[in-house]
């Protein structure tokens, strides 16, 4: 199978309505320019401000969900398949960082929830504890969609192998990691782990990140703006304060680690060619999966039905 | 615990007795400079030609085995802990690539039998199959060492996250793949595994190379020298003729990724400096360990006694 996917790099502002129709109007070009797979990056409708995510979430199962309805819209008026990035769900009174998967009928055909919560204290340059906001996911996400087997992660998800090679086991060719890797673990890991599970696993790979902005001191700044002064300045956006800011670099990753798609840190639709047959070559080349050692180890996949 | 590491990327040639002697010499000079541990490549001792493997084989269970007695005289000679490489190991009628790993008293304190071996064939490229000649490893190694406990790999052990998880679980600081990488492989994947295996699993990690060479066809061989012109010559041997050259490059990349020390492709004894304490740092800022979802999937030690 081959299909074109795009990874919908938007530019989050503090205006929920606005976002909607921003993604919209991305959704519109990238189905336009024949993509089968649209993907939006993580927490896209809101700033990521632990203080403010509350006052956006939304009730997903009620169905008072208008990002969702819009996904809804776009997928069925397109007859394309969206992963939806991640938006605040309110359940009950947890709060989940939560994906929606929308088939070409507009029906949300799975819900992922983020597992893997991202607690870090970096001296001197972050400290960030999503646990104090956000409720863990139960379950990992494989969904059948008319564009192959896919896994869904959520950002920190992607930090953890074994969750990969769950997804793996259970038929994925493909894991999709909406995300919103920060500026510190961005330049060093980003394209590291990317390339290490599509390595690994034989998948394709993709991940899609909203672009924001943290308070930095002046030292910080300045080496970051070496390292990205040509694409940091255009998309500063003087009314949003979060304390996050995002790496950018959406990319599509082949089995071989290869890079097929990529873009800075500016707002951007990624489009990238998947063609599943590569996979299977890869994976008949080099049979890793049937070179492991049950004997030795196991990934157990502890919530499977 | 602080100490040197020296990771000793010898030049191999088709005479034994010449290669144990030359690695008696690089141990010298690195136990000169201050090296506590000592490592050496995968199949130091002989060529890596699956020809004449059984030719050099050794009996190590007999002590029948000039190789690793002389590893035995050296680190109790220098007062150092050494891992052997790995050399041919015959034991009945099965032949193994094991890696000794020999104490600052010259005792073998662990033995790994390489447990995945390396079936590939990229069409145009490489057709390569070691269980045609090898038996199968039973067991992983975990060593506790005057220098720290220690996992033990090799070559393409490397490729199975599984291992390296596995060994993190059993309390590892330093994973130790001696390795022999071919130039196919070596040049996409070799620094991505080396990176990811360490950033995955916030180990200290090591890997050590062989430098081989292949027969190859002269348009693959110009391909070759654009990149390594200045290392790959003087180290060109014309009586070996072996099937396989490898990539080089022995590296220590310490728990973020971080290269600490590295080389080329000819003959090197990379000193590096290891220091625990940023293995407990890197864990205590980003605990990945307990951030883990054991109710998602668990990495079973199917083989722990």
């Amino acid at each position: 199978m081959r299909f074109k996917i795009a990874l919908c790099q938007m530019l989050v502002s503090p205006i929920k309505e606005k976002n909607i129709s921003h993604a919209r109007s991305l959704i519109r070009g990238a189905a336009q320019k024949g993509a089968k797979l649209v993907v939006l990056p993580e927490m896209w409708c809101c700033p990521y401000s632990m203080k403010s995510l509350r006052d956006h979430a939304e009730d997903i199962d009620a169905q008072s969900a208008p990002s969702v309805s819009m996904l809804s819209e776009a997928a069925s008026h397109h007859k394309i398949t969206i992963i939806g990035g991640s938006i605040p769900e309110m359940s009950g009174d947890k709060l989940f960082n939560t994906c929606c998967v929308l088939g070409p009928d507009g029906e949300i055909i799975a819900k992922h929830r983020k597992l893997h919560l991202f607690d870090a204290d970096l001296p001197g340059d972050l400290n960030f504890r999503e646990s104090d906001t956000f409720a863990y996911g139960d379950g990992p996400t494989v969904v059948d969609t008319d564009v192959g087997r896919i896994g869904i992660g959520i950002c920190h998800d992607n930090r953890f192998p074994e969750l990969a090679i769950l997804y793996r086991s259970r038929g994925a060719h493909l894991i999709c990691y909406p995300g919103a890797f920060n500026m510190s673990t961005g330049e060093l890991l980003w394209e590291l782990m990317l390339k290490s599970r599509a390595v690994d696993n034989q998948v394709l790979y993709m991940r899609i990140v909203t672009i924001r902005y943290y308070m930095m001191s002046l030292e910080k700044f300045v080496v970051l703006v070496q390292l990205f002064v040509a694409a940091c300045s255009p998309a500063r956006d003087p009314d949003v304060n979060s304390d996050y800011m995002t790496w950018g670099h959406s990319s599509l990753v082949g089995p071989f680690g290869e890079i097929i798609a990529t873009t800075g840190h500016e707002e951007d639709v990624v489009i990238g060619e998947i063609d599943y047959s590569i996979v299977q070559t890869v994976r008949e080349n080099l049979p890793l999966e049937s070179q492991k050692r049950g004997d030795i180890y196991q990934v157990i996949d502890t919530n499977r039905k």
